[in-house]
């Protein structure tokens, strides 16, 4: 069978539209949100879990290795064909259905290629959303694949908490569909299937529909940038946070002042809310919230978080150096800015770590000190989230630095961000960005062999043709 | 090699104390907390997941068979032996350590034999605490088992939600031991193994140490009984109050009157909170709670409470016929005296079913109708979780009812309940209290042809040899 046979078989289960072979209409599924240029043999959008689940039987039974696409807004090379030209690539961007919303239970069954910013936008006349609040725009189903966490976790916790039901459609000859699609909160009837498929990048199986949580939508909100006194004070502040406001706060970010100021040079119309202008080595942003609607009589919610903050500020150790309480358009305006922001200061080399509460400002600070004796000229620019422990580890060199043109560069810096991360603070390599081929390397030197035998059995059993970009 | 040989190694390898083989010191760990009486070969009391290791790993060469024991709370023939007297009982009741609380990361890592009550004993100086809230007191081990969820899920979800990390032993020939054992809240670099052993009644692997996190404990808190104005009501009544009081709901429980009624007979001390003692059909428990420390100014809780009760009582289409505001403990003293009551009134068939919660009263009305045609002279007395959707179905017959004396009896009456629930409401057979070999018939009749292919794949993956009381 010739390769036009193939196309020929694919057009007749997708129709016209769901196939796309044109070299030109395949660019934007060939290139990655910031890294990765692949290339396709065609790129398949089917629209349903039937089409899927024949577009998968064909491929496997006909040896041609698909990738799964959601959103395409991933930063680990999970989502997009190597350079071969002989990967397909299946888009969900056309399964958007069915959308079934269930008001009483508080869920929705949505289609795998939703997007976010869609889903909470249908959502709005409800009172409801499906709190994951993220700086890209991601599709469901990727958002499962890697099981996104977000600025909120804090208080929603990630796509994993959220989930209630997946379908599924695992890569074997059948093109087998998993319905997985429950929408009980409590069901212990054996192992919860649908775990596998979560923050797992597609290799087990492809997501085409969840059936998520949803929470009652915030309906009063305050924030504050908040200026450590030392970063060995920030654990005592998060826990005087917590224990003053319990599950009012909503979000507590960590942003350090080189990511800060880089977000105010790249958007000019961000206001610089610190006195003078001096951006502080390190900012926190604090968020309450309130999902009830204010009643006569209840103190403002900035009142709330100005009082909480000057007992705080009035205690003898106070870990408080400064504090701005603001507006939340503004203040969330700059958070969201920073990606971007260092994305332009130079060649940008991203970390999506994690560690236990207590150890993130331990782990930057020991960064500071021997980063410039290991890589000199290097800019650290992380920010992250310190109530949930993940930190993006932005390092950015000059656009004109040689280095970048060895290619053991950037490898051996990760391995050295990696070896102090992982082995001597515990930390994970990926918190939530997932795998892809990007870190694959770190997959296979950090995972115990227990758990590989473990993972690869799962995987012939499942799925055991080749998908996605990761080899479990 | 004798049976007395077998007893040698073992009381070799787990001390004197380790090991119980006496008759008489048998007989607790082989009476279930409800049903069952086994017999069993001896009680292994390992201390640390070394000596369960090394248990494990010499039954499972010699062939006897092992059922892992935690709080023996359970209510499905879980954690007891069978008749035979040939399988040993792995008992969690002396591995209570290590016990290390990280007051910054909010998570402790602690035994899997540490029962709930002490957990929140040894933490309250924290001011956190492990949100799952039971009438019961099972052991930790058992918690994950189960996957337990009880009164407070709707605000701080199952004990799946809850837990961060597991130490498991395989029932291998060496007795592996898996460390799941991260106390990371990211963690995206695989297969997220530990929610194999979550719900899975143990048949995977012993569960050892957890890592579990922990919640701001509630320091405010107010209740009321509300009577719905008509079953059909009750859905509106649920999305009321949360819409009112956003995740200051912390709990919105079911409790029909017969149900009531059985437990403020059984407990004289309980005050009778209804007019003229008058109890209602069905009755709705409804809590709000705050982290938050009070401050001056605030509106307290009782306040809040009975303002978002009086909008819900002026509507024109009020859901709500009567509403009584009252001290906590009182009512959830009648709340956790249900269980007792209800046992007391005569032959008690449980079951613990769940649904979308929107269906439940549906469900309930519909049983209402048919039982007394389909079964009669049983009583029903239902009482539950609205709020997560789960019920506590219970019936109860006379206890010289000479049907019960009919095997076929039992099982034909679960059988016809679970037809209406599972199949047509799409409800779950075991909402909480998960699988063992009281509902290993269910779990056969209704688990996809597919799903117990994959559950047989890992089992032999995982723990190939017999462990627990399910075949999966």
């Amino acid at each position: 069978m010739t390769e036009s046979r193939h196309i020929e078989v694919l057009k007749h289960i997708l129709g016209d539209k769901g196939l796309v072979t044109e070299v030109s209409d395949m660019v934007a599924y060939e290139t990655g949100a910031r890294y990765d240029q692949g290339r396709a043999a065609f790129i398949a959008r089917p629209v349903s879990t039937a089409e899927v689940s024949a577009v998968v039987a064909y491929c496997v039974k006909n040896g041609i290795a698909l990738v799964p696409q959601s959103g395409n807004t991933g930063l680990v090379s999970g989502s997009t064909p190597d350079g071969s030209g002989q990967q397909g690539v299946l888009s969900l961007d056309r399964l958007t259905a069915p959308y079934e919303l269930d008001r009483v239970s508080r869920t929705v069954k949505a289609g795998a290629g939703l997007r976010l910013s869609d889903l909470n936008t249908k959502l709005e006349k409800s009172g409801l959303f499906f709190p994951i609040d993220l700086g890209a725009d991601p599709r469901l189903g990727g958002m499962v694949a890697t099981n996104t966490g977000g600025s909120r976790f804090l208080r929603y916790g990630d796509v994993r908490r959220n989930t209630l039901g997946l379908t599924v459609v695992l890569a074997d000859e059948a093109g087998t569909v998993l319905d997985l699609s429950s929408a009980l909160r409590k069901n212990n009837t054996g192992i919860d299937w649908k775990q596998v498929f979560i923050g797992t990048s597609g290799a087990f199986g492809i997501v085409t529909e969840c059936v998520l949580n949803l929470e009652p939508a915030p309906r009063q909100t305050a924030t504050a940038l908040l200026v450590p006194a030392s970063p060995d004070q920030v654990p005592d502040l998060l826990v005087a946070m917590e224990d003053a406001l319990g599950s009012y706060l909503s979000a507590f970010e960590g942003m350090s002042g080189n990511a800060v100021r880089a977000a105010l040079d790249h958007v000019p119309s961000l206001r610089n809310p610190f006195q003078n202008g001096a951006v502080p080595d390190f900012v926190i942003l604090v968020e309450i919230s309130r999902s009830s609607a204010s009643r006569e009589g209840e103190q403002p919610l900035d009142a709330v978080l100005e009082e909480v903050l000057g007992a705080i500020w009035e205690r003898d150790d106070a870990p408080l150096a400064d504090a701005f309480v603001g507006p939340p358009h503004e203040i969330w305006a700059l958070r969201h800015a920073l990606s971007e922001g260092v994305k332009h200061m130079g060649r940008l080399i991203a970390f999506d770590l994690s560690f236990r509460r207590g150890d993130i400002m331990r782990f930057l600070e020991r960064m500071k000190l021997e980063m410039p004796q290991a890589f000199p000229d290097i800019t650290i620019c992380d920010f992250g989230h310190i109530g949930d422990g993940g930190v993006h580890f932005n390092l950015v060199v000059a656009k004109d630095d040689v280095r970048m043109t060895d290619p053991h560069f950037e490898h051996a810096l990760r391995e050295w961000v990696f070896t102090v991360a992982v082995e001597d603070f515990g930390g994970s390599f990926s918190a939530e960005h997932a795998l892809g081929r990007k870190n694959q390397d770190f997959y296979d030197k950090y995972t115990p062999q227990e758990i590989r035998r473990l993972a690869a059995g799962l995987k012939a059993m499942t799925s055991p043709a080749q998908l996605g970009t990761v080899d479990f």
